[in-house]
Order: structure tokens, then C-alpha cells, then sequence
């Protein structure tokens, strides 16, 4: 996980990357910055720049609920908060695990802990798991992660956490009290967007960082990318916070492009992601449901289950493929996945259209790739948008 | 296979599915086909028409060298050809096969043979297998062949078959007699369009029968689909002939529409084909190198290797994607991909961005799904177009 290290920064690319040191504030009037060192704490001193790159990140949400700061409870998002985990499991062996929040965290963490032995119980507030999936496919992850021997709470709500002695005892949720030696929180991240906001640069309505398309805010000489910033959706046509490595990654080559004097351009996301529990697939891209009637959009939906290879083919296994499009026009709207090995990848087909503003009446001629190993003669993507097609 | 009996399209489809009848003339003038029994030999007489669908499919090539009538000399097309072959190896049990011919066949039925236990050697003129690649990436299929242990002819020419009592004896070549108990062939196919051109319906140059994108020929009333027509390349913008599953599907089904008194249309192809090896997977489409010369663009080639997941990911391996751009516009043209299992799917986002006209720039952009046990942060094709686009 660890790219390139100090050393290699400054021997390499004749970069000084100073770890352990805190910006903790932002002058924009005298083009500097104020820094410490977070172990010892010392005070570093004003650093003066020409251009500066807002890179603070995302954390987990921290629920403001009793017993929040106890011993046991970990966020996942550093390479760090999964160090500590496993040393928390390698060490003190729990056997029982609490996961707060059915997201993409909640169920890479659901696998991981079912995987090393633990009994795993997960908390979701809403009536699914993976709430960027419409409900009907989102039942689909809850059977899996029900499969592996997952406790689901769906549903409930966190209230509090049961503490003894300064470490967890237990998950009290609005109808359960559930005894646990180890909590997960999976409730999302929110931008680091504080040092920003304080010296007036502004954020968007999301709580991100707002930029342009080559990642340049609105203050001149301030650049900022990855998940501190608001992202474009490209089909919604509006801003949107989405916390992912690759989109993360793309921000920050452009960015990079742009502040060494270079020229590129970072349009914006579809929303796609992917995820799994254990050897089921997950994927989605553009918009669901609810998102596409909270823009007064009308659309169609198609749901259809295949197989990922044909049918008679050694490993062939279930696929289930959603297509939404507006109604009308047919355009693509967006486009979920849930199968067995083979299947989520298939999310990119998805994407690329959505890219593309093709209709799902396009998406009918696609010449994807078919033999018996691969696929069905007809892809289930465009077995999905096909039957879509006919309810536009 | 077999998707519908006689009795399925009688029962389910009120369609008259005459199994075993040859027509061996169409009557234009006078709206008729002739028809003959094939088992008894005994004409049916003549059948009168309003419209008519020639899907008349494609044959093997036979070679016109001496011996290619013998026993144990395949080619493979039809169910009923695979069968013929597996029951020889059944009955027979054939110790030495030699395949002639490097294309999808030959792959495919080396893995099928050399998983029977059978010792197998492939015949190709070219200087390397799968000629729809170009030569840098045939070559790293040729490899995996010899790495199940195909013994590879290369740049050598079928002169004849030794043939005693009627049966095939051994392969012979420009350089060497290759005694065997079976032979493949696997030297492509031609379309059969012969009953139509006959009745003076146009074919186009490449041999297939003319169609519109109605699957229209150019006689009214006179339809055609499947391997029997030329189709149109959507990137060379020229009529193209290519005998694949999917696309006769496609265009059955558009054919269908529009005899149906419907309206459908199938705008053509960009030559999507996938293939494997065992555990090598083997992908392509739009151009390949020759024929962007051949058509007298310029283009630039990105060839990339990197992984199906993340590298420190469980069962991560090695994948190489190879892009073709064309010089100036970027435009993407072709891509062609060689890996584990995981690789060759990717190829439908470069067969969608060609329906898109998208340039490699465009494709940098594209927010393809992103998670370790899929995919490296920059999805391989992405990587390829970057290259691509550095090169542009």
C-alpha cells in the first residue's frame, strides 16, 4: 500500500514530503502556511508558497453517541486504522464483532471478520445494506452477506455503546443490545474541509472542496483534489462527494498536470464503484432510484438475471444486471450488478456508456465480446438494456 | 446447443420448421424456392414465398490439396462436426493430432485436445497464431500454447495430407511430415452464399451477401442474417466479414423484427472477438495494425503490461492491453488484450468507446470501477489509453 516513502520522495523526485507534520492554518493574504509537528508537537514555523495543494483527505463519521471514544471502536480509513485491527484481533483474539453501517467499509470488514473466525453482526439504519444500490438489489447483498453467516439488524438505529473500564462491552441500538468485544464503523466519511473553509477558500453545498475542472478552487494558486473536494456528476449535471482511490487518484494527476505549469482536465464521475462479500460481486454506476426522482426525472427500469457464462459452460453462475433509463428518451441512467465471479466488472460497459450519453436503444448494437468461457451470445448488460429498451 | 426442436417451433411458435430440407433454388420471378429431402434425396418440390430469409451460414475452408477428403479430417463448424470429433477420440482413441490453422478454432480445439491427453501440433503460415492480433501480442499467444505443450509450426504452408486406405496418415508442410492420427482444420470459413448468388442477389467483396442495415438485400422481399452476409465496420468504415455468434444473433433478431412488419436496424460491428488458451485469456477488437495501414492512416501504439487486481491482491496476474490510436486525432482505432483470468472481458470498454468515437483522451477520463480484487487503481485499458494518449 505505501507507493514511495520520504527518502524516495527526495531522492527520486527531489520532493521534501515531511510526515508527521500538520498545516493548521492557511494564510492567503501572505501566501504561507502554518505547521507543526505532530509528535512532538512543536511549533514548525510559517512556510511560504506560490501554489498550494489541498490533499487533507476524508474520515469516518464519528457518531455523536455516548461511548463513541471508547477502546474497541475503530473507523476504517488509513492504512494505520487497518493496522490496528489486525493488531487488535492478532492480540486480544474477540470473538464477536459489531459492524455499524452496511457500505462498502461495512462489508469488505464483514468478509475480513468472518474470514479470521469472528462472529459478525452488522447495523444498518435503513431497511438494505449498500444503500447505493436500489433496495431490490441491495436485498440481494443482504442474502450474501446473510450467506456467510452475517447477523444483519437492518433497520435500527446506533444509540449508544455500552463501556466498561474505558473499552466497548456492547452495540445498543434502538430496539437490541448486541455484546461485542470489537466495533467497525462504517458510517462514510466526510471531507477533511476545515483547514479550507477557515481561510475563506470555498466548499460546495456537499461539504467538499468546491474546484474546477482542472482542480483549482476558487482562490487562485489553491489547488485541491482527492476526497476533499466535490466531484461533478456527469449525469445528474450536478455537484456530488464521492470518496474513492481512483477518482482520487485521476484528481490528483491532473492537479499535478496543472500545477507544474501543464494543461489537463478532470470532467467529473459517473458514480461508479465496486465491491464484494466473499464471492459475491457488487457493482453500480450513475444514478439509483432515489437519486433519479429527487431530480424530477422520469425513467424505466429493467431488471434480468443470466448467468455470467453460458449456461452449460463450467462455472457459469448467476448474474443479476439493473438498467435504469429516462423514460422518453431512453438515455442511460445508471445501472447496478450483483453476481458471482465475472460479473461486476462488467459495471465499466455501464460507465462507459454513461460516458458516452448513449440510450439504451445504442446499447442494443454493442459489439461486445462473446464465447462460451466469457458470457451468454448476448451480454446480460445488454440483455438488461435490451428489455429497458422496450419500456422506454 | 440445441435451443429448439421441430416440435418447439411447431407447438410454442406455430412455425413450420422443416429439419432436413435443402432449397437448391430460389425463383425470384416467380417468388419460390425448390426444395429436396437431404436424407431420401427426393424432391419436395417448390415452396412459394412473400418473403424470404437466407441464413445460410458459413463452411469450413477446405483447402484444395491432395488428401483433404480423407477419414480423420475435420473441420469444425457445426454441432454435428463436434460431435464427429469427439466420438472419434472416443472410439478411436487418436494418440497425435495436428491442428492446421492458428485462428479460434485452432486455440480452442488445441485446449479441447491437449486436456484429452492427446499429443498436439499446430500448423500455421503466418509467423504466429491469431491472426486478428498483431504480431507482437499473437506472439505472447503463441507462447501459451507452447506452454501447454502445442507443438507450433510457424511460417509453414499444408501442402498435402498422406492419406492409406482412405484415412489420414500425417500433415504434410513446406518443411516437414507431421505423421498424426487427426486433423483439424482450422482455416476459417467462408459464407455460404452460393444458393443466393445463383439467384443473381448481390454479394458484396468480401463474399458474404449485401445487406442494408434492415438486414435487407438488395431484392425487395429478400432478407439474409447471420454468417451468410457481409456486415459494416464501424470503425474502418467499410463492408467487413465476420462469422461470429453474437453478431448473427444480433442480426437474426433484427431480420425478425423487420420481416415481422417491424422496424430494426443493425448498424454493424467493430469486431469484438474473445478466445483463450487454458488459463490464457485472449481478447481484440476494432483494427488491427495491417489494416489501419492498409486503409492508409497513421496511427500510434501504446502497449502496456500490468494486472488483473492490485498487485498485492490474492491471484494477481499479469495482464498486457495494447491500443491503437489514430496520430493527430487520437481517435481511438483498435485494442487487443493477453492474460489471466479477469483480462479478456475488459475489452468491451474499448469495443463501447469505439461505438463512441472516443479518443484515448477521452478514455483517460473514464470512471471505471476500482477496488483490489478487481482492478489496479488505473484499470489496464486506462493505462494503455494514457500511453496512447502521450503518443497522440
Amino acid at each position: 500500500m505505501i507507493a514511495r516513502t520520504p527518502q524516495t520522495f527526495r531522492n527520486q523526485h527531489n520532493i521534501d514530503a515531511r510526515i508527521l507534520h500538520e498545516v493548521e492554518e492557511i494564510d492567503l493574504a501572505r501566501r504561507r502556511v502554518r505547521v507543526h509537528q505532530l509528535d512532538s508537537g512543536r511549533a514548525v514555523g510559517w512556510e511560504a508558497f506560490d501554489h498550494l495543494l489541498i490533499a487533507t483527505g476524508a474520515s469516518p463519521f464519528l457518531p455523536d453517541v455516548s461511548g463513541v471514544e471508547a477502546k474497541g471502536i475503530h473507523g476504517i480509513s488509513t492504512l494505520q486504522s487497518g493496522i490496528e485491527v489486525r493488531q487488535a484481533i492478532d492480540q486480544q483474539h474477540p470473538q464477536r464483532a459489531v459492524i455499524v453501517g452496511g457500505g462498502y467499509i461495512g462489508l469488505e470488514m464483514a468478509e475480513a471478520l468472518v474470514l479470521r473466525g469472528l462472529a459478525v453482526s452488522l447495523v444498518e439504519r435503513m431497511p438494505q445494506v449498500m444503500g447505493s444500490l436500489d433496495p431490490d438489489m441491495g436485498a440481494l447483498v443482504s442474502d450474501a452477506l446473510r450467506n456467510i453467516g452475517v447477523s444483519l439488524y437492518l433497520e435500527e438505529s446506533l444509540q449508544s455503546f455500552d463501556v466498561s473500564h474505558g473499552r466497548v462491552q456492547a452495540v445498543i441500538t434502538d430496539q437490541h443490545t448486541l455484546p461485542t468485544d470489537l466495533v467497525i464503523l462504517g458510517l462514510g466519511v466526510r471531507p477533511n474541509a476545515k483547514l479550507a473553509a477557515e481561510a475563506d477558500i470555498p466548499l460546495g453545498a456537499t461539504g467538499g472542496i468546491q474546484v474546477n475542472e482542472r482542480m483549482q478552487t476558487a482562490v487562485e494558486g489553491i489547488w485541491a483534489a482527492g476526497d476533499c473536494v466535490e466531484s461533478f456528476h456527469l449525469v445528474s449535471r450536478k455537484p456530488f462527494y464521492i470518496a474513492l482511490g481512483t477518482v482520487a487518484n485521476k484528481q490528483g494527476r491532473v492537479a499535478g498536470i496543472n500545477l507544474g505549469g501543464g494543461y489537463a482536465t478532470f470532467p467529473g464521475v459517473v458514480g461508479t464503484a465496486v465491491s464484494k462479500v466473499c464471492a459475491v460481486e457488487v457493482a453500480r454506476t450513475g444514478l439509483q432510484e432515489t437519486e433519479i426522482r429527487r431530480l424530477g426525472w422520469e425513467y424505466v427500469s429493467a431488471k434480468i438475471d443470466s448467468t455470467t457464462r453460458v449456461g452449460y459452460y463450467p462455472h457459469a453462475g448467476p448474474i443479476t444486471v439493473k438498467v435504469l433509463a429516462e423514460r422518453g428518451s431512453g438515455r442511460l441512467l445508471g445501472g447496478q450488478i450483483v453476481g458471482i465471479e465475472g460479473a461486476a466488472k462488467r459495471i465499466d460497459v455501464l460507465a462507459t456508456a454513461l460516458h458516452a450519453g448513449f440510450t439504451v436503444q445504442d446499447m442494443i448494437d454493442l459489439d461486445l465480446s462473446y464465447a462460451p468461457p466469457y458470457s451468454p451470445v448476448w451480454d446480460p448488460v445488454l440483455i438488461a438494456a435490451r428489455q429497458a429498451a422496450g419500456l422506454v
